[in-house]
């Protein structure tokens, strides 16, 4: 890590042409520079000390057009921009740029929900739009709509698509529930993609392809544009909503649990996507490690099987809900009942509940699964630190099979427990009925440097042993962009050369979010390689 | 037109060069030049005499290899390629090649169903695999999985999909059913999509996304890459199956059933993509237009519900179905039945069956639906003109409202009937809850060169009438491809100009498929312009 002390220049860029390029840009948009101000836009769980990950200074767009004019200013000083919607990405980076003294775009006054269509069941954002906001909005309009929501109801709408987050209504498996996105362009121009792409076309948000190549799901994980206004799909309330609890006793119940779960999700029985939680997260949830354990060294097994029984949950604990007409969901509960209570000792259950009751419901699984944000998981990061607790997320994809999970299990849990010398708290995440992310929350004391640096180099060895082993990433975490997708290596990184052909010819200044997910531009590969 | 005589060259290669290229790949792959030949890869409903799409020749490579082989020889002389599954994408242009003179590679000797996986319900196949082929292969290995097919079987698999086209089962709703692919680059490079950037990953098939953008989007309606491998999700058979019938009386009664429709389809009840035909169209299936009327005038209304009548059929019909657990089945027949059935007249009928008896089924609606391919409604060109009838489609998107169904139907039966004085044969295709294709059959008799003729302007016409009113083509017929690409004008074709950025990055040359979808290499641009 550098040491490099503030105040902090853009790589090549001289002070005064960096105040010049400031003065520019505050002409239109709030621009904050001061290392107060700063400090906010951190890697929130990095140590205190570290000089990583720093940015020269932050520009607040209100407008698309202010968008496209710092885009342009950037082009002409050379500087680096590092766009965010919200920056609460915590467990990946945050709001903090790959490239120390980039010039962050924070889109978090670009907050417009621009457009509720109750009849069609979407919405249209700006990029500061945050789950709550969104949430709100549709309340406000008194719209009978649900917004599929990820666990954290602050982060930015957009933001969480453009990353591939999950979320959890039927109409979000495999990430799909976006359509239609308005992009501003390296160069500064503005494209809208899909129908969009006709100036006069009503369907931009309704349909998902283009008349020729549909370009959306480059702009998605990348650095080919800033994204301004992107289509959400809502889901009609149904008439009916039960959010279910699945509990197994035994660590080896993994196996028989996702092979029940895939079939039941092949069949659309189960429409929604599930989270499964081992104990160490689901205690974290609702614990913290001190009463159970003090030693330094994993918590060992019988330890994990006292607290799970004392806090009433499972070795695997599963959130899953059915939605639909009353009697279809009596049918569903009942099969999903019987097929998962086949495996000795596990047992299923959950209530009903009209689409008027939602926003009452305490438990917030159960609030999530209906689309009302909230905050009430976020004490996870507590395990070890109190409210100083930090995590880094590892999350690859693996095939939806027991014996894929047990596989995938055996080989995180292993590197975790034995490299890292941390308890392993994971959640799995069927993002759709053949595959599932395997998020592995490697959590620490963000005041305790030893921990925290042997954290962030436990998620290293992990990207690169899981990678030995089969399996990638499927988001990564700043600090190893770089080294999650070096793993995905086919044909001398073939698809790495093909994204970065494409980012030199629709971004020549590589002025994007240079080294987004391992994505240079030109200029700054061979210092990579 | 043109007229240029064959032997055709590739433009700007010289006959000795050609012949040099041609040795070099008839060395290793069949190559046909012959006249008699050729004219299989001919637009098949142009009128015989027109010479325009004609290929200088065909190369059938059999590997992957092969067809990075060809690729390079291709770079190396300057020869434009033009490349199809099977080729049967008849109402769209067939085999045939956007540039005079260009190379068709024709996949269909890559014909292998590479692997097929009953747990996770996906298979792997080349780009010349049909989907009787797949099907066939599924039958032979014994899996209890649907396929989800498009109406008729003798097409590509790959080639479906790589077109944006619709097939009818639940898994296939935003033509979303595929999930990795193999691709040759124009530089001659293999590159994997998702996952299979990893080449170890077992997880390449069944999770959606890449670490970084993801590109399975782009080699999709484009000329970026050469699909040599996909992924393909199949469907576990359900405990039953039930295909329905909706018949209305009136014209109409399109706006009703179309919000109905979306209605059911938003909550899931119907999870499908269902079809639904105008009266001319459905009688096309089943019937030809001399029976009923012989003016050369469109068919006047009365006519059609006369027509409709004695053949028993709706002014509107639609084809759909259910399927999952019984119990579910019956509750959704039941609940269909009565929202539609509140609109004066509509009648909603089916029959459920056992998945052991779909491939018993008699209408090719039932058979399609199951997933069993057939060829049962290629008699629809017939209309006009018996076995030499020919179509074009014409299919824009619209959003799924009965005021924009009705508004959609208005615009497209007043310019058939009153411009082209042709029969107005539509059938929407609801690909999701939130929007539709309009497909509107351009019927002609390619005997006659004078309705053949109406019959291409007509689309042509169709493609800018529409374009002003907002509605953009969702596919294009190589005669208008060009056309309705040039609809897409949001910010001076900011769209366009990026993807012809991507495409001189990618194939300097330009020489894959150049103008498709009115994507233009940079040495052939100024030529369009």
């Amino acid at each position: 890590m550098s040491t490099q002390a503030p105040p902090l220049l853009p790589p090549g860029v001289s002070a005064s042409d960096f105040a010049s390029a400031l003065d520019e840009l505050a002409s239109g948009c709030t621009v904050l520079t001061s290392e107060e101000e700063l400090a906010g836009f951190r890697d929130p769980f990095q140590f205190s000390t570290w000089e990583e990950y720093a940015a020269s200074a932050v520009v607040m767009p209100e407008t698309v057009e202010q968008v496209q004019e710092i885009v342009r200013i950037a082009n002409r000083y050379g500087i680096p921009l590092w766009t965010h919607g919200r920056g609460m990405n915590t467990g990946y980076g945050g709001p903090a740029p790959r490239v120390d003294g980039s010039l962050i775009v924070s889109l978090r006054s670009m907050n417009k929900v621009l457009e509720i269509d109750e009849e069609l069941a979407y919405a249209v954002v700006e990029p500061g739009v945050r789950w709550f906001d969104l949430y709100d909005a549709v309340r406000a309009g008194n719209h009978r709509l649900m917004v599929s929501i990820p666990d954290l109801g602050w982060g930015s709408v957009v933001g969480n698509f453009l990353e591939n987050g999950a979320t959890y209504l039927p109409v979000a498996q495999d990430m799909a529930a976006y359509c239609g996105m308005e992009v501003v362009l390296a160069n500064g121009e503005l494209l809208r993609t899909g129908m969009g792409a006709m100036a006069n076309n009503r369907s931009w948000h309704v349909y998902k392809r283009s008349l020729g190549p549909t370009l959306d799901q480059l702009f998605m994980q990348s650095n080919m544009g800033i994204v301004t206004k992107l289509g959400v799909w809502l889901t009609p309330w149904p008439e009916c909503y039960m959010p279910l609890w699945l509990k197994a006793r035994n660590e080896d119940d993994l196996g028989p649990i996702v092979d029940t779960l895939r079939r039941l999700m092949l069949d659309r029985t189960i429409e929604n996507v599930p989270q499964i939680w081992n104990a160490v997260a689901m205690a974290s949830v609702i614990s913290s490690r001190a009463p159970w354990y003090q030693g330094d060294d994993p918590m060992p097994d019988d330890v994990i099987d006292h607290m799970a029984r004392e806090l009433g949950i499972g070795r695997w604990t599963m959130r899953f809900a059915v939605y639909g007409d009353e009697a279809v969901v009596d049918h569903r509960f009942a099969k999903i009942k019987k097929e998962f209570e086949r495996i000795p000792g596990v047992e299923v259950w959950g209530e009903k509940h009209a689409p008027e009751a939602m926003d009452t419901l305490e438990h917030p699984f159960d609030r999530v699964q209906a689309g009302v944000p909230n905050l009430g998981i976020n004490q996870m990061t507590g395990w070890y630190g109190g409210e100083e607790g930090g995590h880094i997320g590892f999350s690859p994809v693996a095939r939806l099979t027991g014996p894929d999970a047990v596989a995938c299990r055996d080989l995180l849990r292993g590197l975790v427990e034995r490299e890292a010398r941390l308890d392993y708290a994971a959640v799995l995440i069927p993002t759709n009925s053949r595959s599932f992310i395997h998020v592995t929350m490697v959590i620490f004391d963000t005041k305790d440097e030893g921990q925290t640096r042997r954290a962030y180099d436990t998620a290293k060895l992990l990207v690169r042993e899981a990678g030995k082993a089969g399996y990638g990433e499927y988001r990564a975490h700043l600090d190893f962009m770089d080294l999650a997708a070096e793993q995905y290596g086919f044909n001398d990184h073939a698809y790495m050369r093909f994204v970065e052909t494409i980012k030199d010819a629709v971004d020549p200044n590589g002025i994007l979010s240079p080294g987004k997910q391992g994505i240079w531009p030109r200029a700054m590969r061979e210092a990579r390689d």
